[in-house]
Order: structure tokens, then C-alpha cells, then sequence
């Protein structure tokens, strides 16, 4: 070793001892007779001192020559600090500087290597070996390292093995794009990159592996939103034998277990909520529970406290929902203005924003007091939970429309109201996700065709199995998401394991028999050779790990990511390839 | 849980209880008045026991009509077996069944699903699920998983931090063939999948995380000779601040953890041997160093024992060299005929072999009898330090060749001598490779340059670094391979960490200065802002596996392999892609 002690290593105990340490030089104050060094490596910072006096006249000159992130091995003394710093582990000591030895110098960094940085995002990018040096990025890898370490000790502790599905498989026309890598000894053919290792982990519970976990990378070939990357890692889990009861205990225990070890924080027993009820109460199929504000329903399937009072609006509405926001009584013209042209926006999409003030005089005052009068608001004040000093906010329209505009005001709400804390924890499990949805391409109308909500394996509750002949759009699938926050981390099912089944399924989401034996024959045949039961879950561990580290963007939790438009500007890739390469694939480029 | 204990769970303290069991039917064993099935599942077998009698008629029918790997649940009472079967774990206890539950039928499978099965290798690839099932599959599978999770918890423990490192990398022409995947954001260009992580696990020593390792998948698109998988997944590890030494003993203490915890075998000190005393005493870089059978030089640059008697043969070669095979002078004529057919084969490439039997009645008998009298036929025997009952096997020629084509003849012999079992684990450092190796291009004469044995990030020893620009040929690296048995299973280098080195290195290497940034200046550009004196190692997984599982083939140790041509014959894969697809990632498929 080129050093006998860490930079975070030095403690009182090591007074007097001869060290050699190595690291980056953070920074220099010179003191004319004095001088110190703060050295830094990955387990923390260690200060050399470096004196004026005839025998180091030469060894100072050197250290006063030091720039930032210098790479250096310094020997000396570790001695008592004069002045000693709290704030690291380290701040009693320092070291008395004998020698000195440049291992390498650094140009000056295009931004500072602080927690704090003066870079931006593109210039961070570019030089992303840079800024993983910075001690706030380099924690949340660490903290990826620890996730993955105990999601393996927990899953090695309840028997799951841990087995590598391949990269280069087939690509399959369900789901999202795949990326594709030609073969060069199988001309015009393709393999595809994985977008989850999904039929191959049912066909090891095929296998009886009974139980199969892989932290995973998948790819998948989408126009990337913001915080999408074509490469993520899963968690990616198979069990055989069980009920969605054994699956979700067996996760809620993973996570629970995640929390105590990597976060110290003690989750009590994960609440559970069916979707519809997740869509009636939230709007949403993945609520943030870290706070109330449900929703209340005026008029809708089971209720009507609006109608007959000549306003067009809640008349022709299919529902009249609102939320009681608490405490905001006073809220001025000018905010709930705001508010209004906030739910306006086109992303959100609402046609207007009603409001009922609740005024701490017990009157009530409304945005609609033309239609409705202090009697019709006190009733729906009743139907809020209202008390004084609440303020209600209503949304109507359409039923999923306005569930889902009402869905982005709450959460806005929370935001605005501090309700959403990133150290606060709240898990759910939510159960019974519809099987089947019914879409359209965008591109051609009267395209539209059922979907599968989850995927093509998914099983739908037994019974409602006889509604597949029926009313697919009433069948339930024994599926189930975690959400942590209102993020969904995870999602799985109860799969099919019958050729038949699986042989509908196809046929409903519009395969031909042919074309499902093309594409999926292998996982069909296997379930007649004798395939368990079987159930699986699967968790985004870059969105987990985001989590953990109370962040809301997964690139930051990611060695080197790529940018909004797939590229890794470091290195820059994709790029061209040379002709040769592109005659051996038996391919060209053909821009259109 | 549609269990309450696995198959291979239940003992004698069990007995008396109510269990329900689920897997697969193994055998069925009807003696009329009672029925046995074996039940089979991940865990261990478990009989189960059906009687005749009048309560029961309807459950013995049903089991009498169980297929071969049928899945099943049984319930019923665990009682003492009346012949007990020491073989399994659950030999002592049977489960008297009471209710039976056909959980799936299975088709007769096309191969038995026996540890020795009758399907040949493409039907077992084919039905690679079914194949999987298979008790000897199974366990090499368990033991892969074993050696992951030892080697994480070994490096853990030292501070390694697992970082992953990109899938979707830049295309560079250096070494193998890259597998390509077009980009259908970034029209024309391509991304590449990674050979390794060699350049993103120096970056993160260039961002001071000091230790990392990554178990990983990489690609090679390489024609596939036996028992290469265009996927493969390597252990890869890289350190900053240390030295060769620090390296060597790091990853040393790996593999005697490995040995100790996965196979309970204390494996002692690991010896090493510089490239050239492997090359000179084993003709190879990678020597099996379970038996001796060491090269003996009877002509070379130190000695001649040859010449001078008209043997025009010897007189010509550069070296005569060979081994001696201890017992064997009782060899026949006709086994040395074919060991000299053997050894004359293409690829083996010998012209011919001489042999020298050293009788047990102390006479010496040789195939140049005719040249050389029993007083010379006397300095060999010395030479080879032979005695009564020897054989002496001698190969002449051209140095590398002779010294190659012996290689091959030593390790025959020593499978045939039976000194090469699978059981017993020798393990070794090769040092000291060459930095540098000619090479030529077999389509283009006279394209000759120089290549990096190792990469092109291996540092030269600083004492050779002077010849670098004399001597190219006689630069040695540090660079390290670990052998076992006569099988590489990892190698690293130290690696160059200042730019102008690396510089120097791409242009010896052959590329332009605009190559050698296009393509790497990247990482260049990292040297200049503050890059550590790093060193790392790569071990093949796969490869790795497979010798800790005593087999050949790292075939057997991959869940889902792809065959010589790269297909997975199972999904069918590669297989053609969409016309649309292919226009989306702006590519045309152009075969030759």
C-alpha cells in the first residue's frame, strides 16, 4: 500500500505514530510560517501541517506549489490539534508533514468539488468522474451499495437464489420499444436487450427454482421523460407455491427490513388498499398517504348535493369532487386566482376551480354563492368535515378527468402545505388493479384494442374469470403495486401457470394464435410441462435507492446516466461505427 | 403458503404431524394394495404413501393416475418409514396422504429428468426449463450463487463498494468485436455493449472510490470456439494506492475464501512464477502445475547435449526439448506410434517425436538410436534426472513452437497418467507478462504493429519503461494472470494513470493522436485532473464456477446458454425484427 492509514482513519490513539497518508488536496491556507492542507479521500479528511523552519524550507516551498485535487502522499507525525473541528471525525488531530510526494498533479476542475457546486448539470455530466467525487453524489452510491447489499441478505436468509438471466434475448412486439443488437453470425436476425427478465424467471419457477431474485439491468427503448434512463436496475423476484398474501408479506418484509438497516427508521405493518378504492379516495393509483385530505364527493354514483340549483356546471358534470384543505380559510383572492389557473394549466387540464371558504366566523363563502346558498354550503361544509377556517376546493367534470385533476391539486396542496416531507415514510400496499384497459393508438383511430394493465402473464382473480367472456373491462387481476410516498417502487402479480389461460389472455389482447406461439410458444409449452403456481414482484432499485436517499431524481443514484436524449455526454455515446462494422452486421444506416 | 414444509424438510421429530407438501411427481411406484410417490421439489425428495382401502379408493385411483412430473399438493400425516432410505435427508419419515390436489398435469417430458439423463445436448438446450430441473443442473446453479455471494461478502468486508457501471457504452476498435445497438433517438449512431468496464471502473479510482468491484455481464461478439458465450459474466475489481503486491494479496485472499467457504478446502499460500519461467519450465502462460513433467533443455540458448552427431534434425532446431513421463518405459511401440500421430496432428503441428525408454535393466533404448550412443542417450537421462522405467518424450524445432506443442504433450500425458483430477486445486501467479506482442492481421500481409497483450491500459514496469522506445519486445508489464489447474480464471494489471503514458502507449499501440482522443479522451482528459496510481483484476465468473464444480464446460454453469452459433435455441433467438422497427431505429438490413 502506498499509505498505512485512510484519510478518515486518524483518531488521538494514533498520536506520535509515523503515517503515510494519500489523497486529493481540498484545499490550502497558507499562513506564511504555517501552512495546511486539507486531504481528502473517500473516507474522509485528514489536515497536514507544514512549517516553517530551516530543516523544511524545501518542503514547504513544494506544499505552497499544491493545487487543488492534486493527487498526494504525505509521511509524518500524527500530532495534537491546536484548534480542534467537531464537524469531522478526524478534528482532533493533524498530521506534522516530513514528506512529501507528488503522485500526480490536477488541472484546475471546470467546477468546484464541493457538496455545495458551482457547476451546472451539462458541465457535471461531461466530466461526471468529477463530480463523483463530490461527497454528496459519492453518499448516494454508497447508499445504492448498502440497499443491495441487505435486499441480497434478506432474500439469501429466506432461500431465494439469485440467478442471471441473459442479456441478448428476443424482442417481443408487447410492451414498450426494445432495443435491439444485430447478429453478425446470424444475418438480419436480432437479439433484443432485456426490458424485464420476466418469462425467464417464470420459466425457473418452471424449472422449480421455487424461489429466484436478480438485481437486474433492463433497458427500455422509450422517448425519455425527465428522470427516465434506458438502462435501470430491478430488483426481480419469483416465487413458487404461494398466494398474494405469501408475495406481499414477503416484500413488506424486504422493505421494512430496507428501512431498518439502511435508514435506521422502524415501519410499522404496510396499510393496504384496493385500486378502486385508491382512484375514489386519491384519484390516483398510487396516493401519497403522508397526509389526509381525501377526497369528497358532492355529486357522483352515490350522492348528489348539487343538483337542481340551475348551475350548468355540476349539472352536466358526471361528478362534483372537492378536497378540504384545512386551515386555509384565508387564502386571498389573488392565491385561490392562482390556484384557479394552476388546475387551468394544460398539464393538469381542468375547465375551472370552485372553492367554499369556511370563514372563522362560522360563515360560508363561496366562489358559487349566485346558485348556492348558505344552506346548500353548510351541507356540503358537513360532507367535508369542514370546521372553520377550512377552505374547500372543488373540481367537476367527467368522472376519471376530474379524479385525476383533483389527484395533482391535493398533491399540490400537500406540497404547498408542508404535508410532504422527505423524511417522512409512508408505505402501501394497492391490491386489485383492473387486468385489462382499454386503449388506442394515438395515430390511428378506431384502433383500440384491450390492454394489459400489468402484463400479458398477470392472472385474473379466479373469480372473476367467467367475466372474461364478458365484461373484460370489470375483470380484476391479482396484482399489486407497493408505493412509498406516492412513488410506485414495485409491482407484481400472481401469473398465469395454464397453457389455456395464457392462450386467452393472447387472444384477448389481440395476438393471433400464430403469432402468439411465435412470440411466446416457449413459456406456453413450458406451462404444459408441468409449471407451478407462482408469483412474482419486481422493484425499480434506482427509484428505490432515490428514496432512501430523500431525493426526487434517480440520476443522481446512478454512476453514469445518460442525459434526456439517451446520450452519455462523458464519453459520448451512441456515435457512429465504422463501414466494416456495419458490413459484418449485415446492416446499413438509412436515415429518413 | 400451499405448503407447510418443503420436500426436503421433514424428520423424525415431524412424525404425527398433519403436512401439506407441494412439487413435482418423480416416480410412481404401484404394488397394487399401496402406492409410493416420489415428490420432488428444490429442496429434497419426500415419499408419500397411498393405501387401498374402502375409505380411500377414490384418493388411490387419483394418485394411480399421476404422470411423471405432475404438480402436486398432498396433505396428509407424517409416519416412520418401515424400510428407511439413508440416501435422502427425508429417509426416515413418509407422509400417509389424505387429500391430493392436481395442481398442473404435465406432459411426458422428451428426456428423463434424472441426473443421468437420456437427451441429447440440443434437445436438453431446446427444453433447457425441463433440463434445469435436473438435480446436477440445479446444484451448479446453487453453487454459482454461493460463489457470488461469498466474493460480495469477502470484498464488502474490505471496503469494496459495488458500482454499476454502464450496459449501453461507445463502440472502440481496440480488442474484440463490439456488439452494437443502433440508437433510434440519435439516427445513424450506435451504442455498444461493454467487453468490460475496464475504462469506467479507472474513471470511478479518477472520481477516489478507491475500491470497487461489479459482477457483471459482458459482451464479446467473437466466433464462438467451444465454451465461449458471446455473454459472460466477470468478477471486476479495481484499488487505488496500492502496489502489484497489494493486488496479488488482496485478491489471493479471495480465492482461499472462496475455496474455504464455498468447497470447505484450505488452499495454502499461492505460489508464482514469472511469464518466462512458465514459458521455458511448461511451454505455457498458463501452466498446470498439479503434476511436475517439467521441460528438460537438451539444446537452447544455455546448453546443447544435440548437436554434432549428424542427427540433421536437432542440428536444425532451435530447441530440443521434452519431458519425462516417469513409469512409462514399458510404453509399447504402438502406443508411441500413436503418441507420435497424436502429437503430428493439425492442432498440435509437431513434425514428429523422439523418445528415449530407460529400461528397468538400466539400458537406454531411444528412436535415434542411430545417431546417438548410449554414453549421449546417458547425459539426456541425467538431464531429464530419469531412472529405470522412464520415458523420455522429445519435441525439436522452432523455440515457441516446440515449446508449445510439448505444452500439449505434457498436459496428454498427464491426463493420461491420471495426475489432472478434477478434485484436487492448484493455484498460481503468472507474473511479469510482456507489455507488448507482434501480431499481423492473417487477411492483410505486412499489417503487422504491435499489440497490448494485456489492454492497453497496463502499465509498463518503470524499470522497462526506458525501452519503450528501443525495445519493444523485451517491455514487461505488471500485469498478473491467476492459473488454476492449468485454466486462467482472472488477470489485472497495474494500470497507467498519467496521460503522457497512456499518450506514448496508444501510439505505439498504432493510433493517430486524433484517434487516441476520439476514441479515449475521455479518459485521458481524467489523467490530467487528479488521477491515483490504480491497479485491478478481472476473474471470469463463469469459468470460475465451473472449476469450483469440477466440470469442463462453464456451459453447465449458466442458466440460459446460447450454442456455438450464438442462438438460444429455446426463445429462438436472434430472429428477424419489424419492418417498422427497423425504420424507427433508421436502419436497413443489407446481407452480403
Amino acid at each position: 500500500m502506498l499509505r498505512s492509514h485512510t484519510c478518515g482513519e486518524l483518531r488521538p490513539e494514533h498520536i506520535n505514530q509515523e503515517v503515510t497518508l494519500c489523497g486529493w488536496v481540498q484545499r490550502v491556507r497558507d499562513k506564511g510560517g504555517m501552512l495546511w492542507i486539507d486531504l481528502r479521500d473517500r473516507y474522509g479528511i485528514t489536515q497536514l501541517l507544514f512549517e516553517d523552519n530551516p530543516a523544511s524550507k524545501e518542503l514547504l516551498e513544494k506544499a505552497r506549489n499544491l493545487g487543488r485535487e492534486f493527487v498526494v502522499a504525505a509521511t509524518g507525525t500524527v500530532i495534537e490539534r491546536f484548534s480542534k473541528n467537531d464537524k469531522i471525525a478526524t478534528g482532533d488531530i493533524e498530521v506534522r508533514v516530513s514528506e512529501l510526494t507528488i503522485l500526480n498533479p490536477a488541472k484546475l476542475p471546470p467546477f468546484l468539488i464541493e457538496d455545495e457546486t458551482d457547476g451546472g448539470e451539462d458541465l457535471r455530466m461531461k466530466y461526471r468522474y468529477l463530480d463523483l467525487r463530490r461527497g454528496a453524489v459519492r453518499k448516494n452510491l454508497e447508499l445504492r451499495h448498502q440497499v443491495a447489499r441487505h435486499t441480497r441478505s434478506y432474500l439469501d436468509d429466506l432461500n431465494f437464489i439469485e440467478v442471471e438471466t441473459p442479456v441478448l434475448i428476443k424482442s417481443t412486439p408487447e410492451g414498450a420499444r426494445d432495443f435491439v443488437v444485430p447478429s453478425r453470425m446470424n444475418p438480419g436476425e436480432f437479439y433484443a436487450l432485456p426490458q424485464s427478465p420476466q418469462t425467464f424467471k417464470q420459466l425457473l419457477m418452471v424449472s422449480g427454482f421455487d424461489r429466484y431474485y436478480q438485481i437486474v439491468k433492463c433497458f427500455r427503448d422509450e422517448d425519455l421523460r425527465a428522470d427516465r434512463q434506458p438502462e435501470f436496475t430491478q430488483i426481480d423476484c419469483e416465487m413458487s407455491f404461494v398466494t398474494q398474501e405469501d408475495v406481499l408479506n414477503t416484500f413488506e418484509g424486504l422493505i421494512r427490513n430496507l428501512f431498518l438497516k439502511v435508514k435506521n427508521i422502524d415501519i410499522p405493518e404496510v396499510p393496504r388498499m384496493t385500486y378502486a378504492d385508491a382512484m375514489r379516495r386519491y384519484g390516483s393509483d398510487k396516493p401519497d398517504i403522508r397526509f389526509g385530505m381525501e377526497f369528497v364527493e358532492l355529486k357522483g354514483e352515490d350522492t348528489d348535493l348539487t343538483s337542481g340549483k340551475n348551475f350548468g356546471v355540476f349539472d352536466s358534470a358526471e361528478v362534483v369532487v372537492g378536497i378540504n384543505a384545512s386551515g386555509c380559510a384565508s387564502y386571498t383572492r389573488k392565491q385561490l386566482d392562482e390556484l384557479t389557473e394552476w388546475v387551468k394549466r394544460p398539464q393538469i387540464g381542468a375547465k375551472g376551480l370552485i372553492y367554499v371558504r369556511y370563514n372563522e366566523d362560522g360563515t360560508l363563502k363561496s366562489s358559487v354563492d349566485k346558485f348556492y346558498d348558505e344552506a346548500s354550503l353548510k351541507q356540503w361544509a358537513e360532507a367535508f368535515d369542514a370546521k372553520p377556517g377550512d377552505l374547500m376546493l372543488i373540481i367537476s367534470g367527467e368522472a376519471d378527468k376530474a379524479r385525476k385533476q383533483l389527484n395533482e391539486l391535493r398533491l399540490e396542496m400537500g406540497t404547498r402545505l408542508g404535508l410532504r416531507s422527505a423524511d417522512e415514510y409512508r408505505v402501501l400496499w394497492v391490491l386489485d388493479f383492473p387486468l385489462l384497459e382499454y386503449g388506442e393508438d394515438e395515430a390511428t383511430p378506431g384502433s383500440g384494442r384491450w390492454y394489459a394493465m400489468h402484463h400479458p402473464f398477470t392472472s385474473p382473480k379466479p373469480e372473476d374469470i367467467p367475466l372474461l367472456g364478458s365484461n373484460l373491462g370489470k375483470v380484476r387481476a391479482n396484482a399489486y403495486d407497493m408505493v412509498i410516498n406516492g412513488v410506485e417502487v414495485g409491482g407484481g402479480s400472481v401469473r398465469i401457470f395454464q397453457k389455456e389461460l395464457q392462450q386467452k389472455m393472447f387472444e384477448i389482447l389481440g395476438f393471433t394464435p400464430v403469432e402468439a406461439q411465435e412470440q411466446f410458444g416457449f413459456l406456453m409449452n413450458a406451462f404444459e410441462f408441468g409449471a407451478p403456481p407462482h408469483a412474482g414482484i419486481a422493484f425499480g432499485f434506482d427509484r428505490l435507492c432515490s428514496l432512501f436517499g430523500g431525493a426526487d431524481s434517480i440520476r443522481d443514484f446512478i454512476a453514469f446516466p445518460k442525459n434526456n436524449s439517451g446520450r452519455d455526454v462523458m464519453i459520448d455515446s451512441p456515435s457512429t461505427i465504422a463501414d466494416l462494422q456495419l458490413k459484418e452486421l449485415s446492416i446499413r444506416v438509412a436515415k429518413s
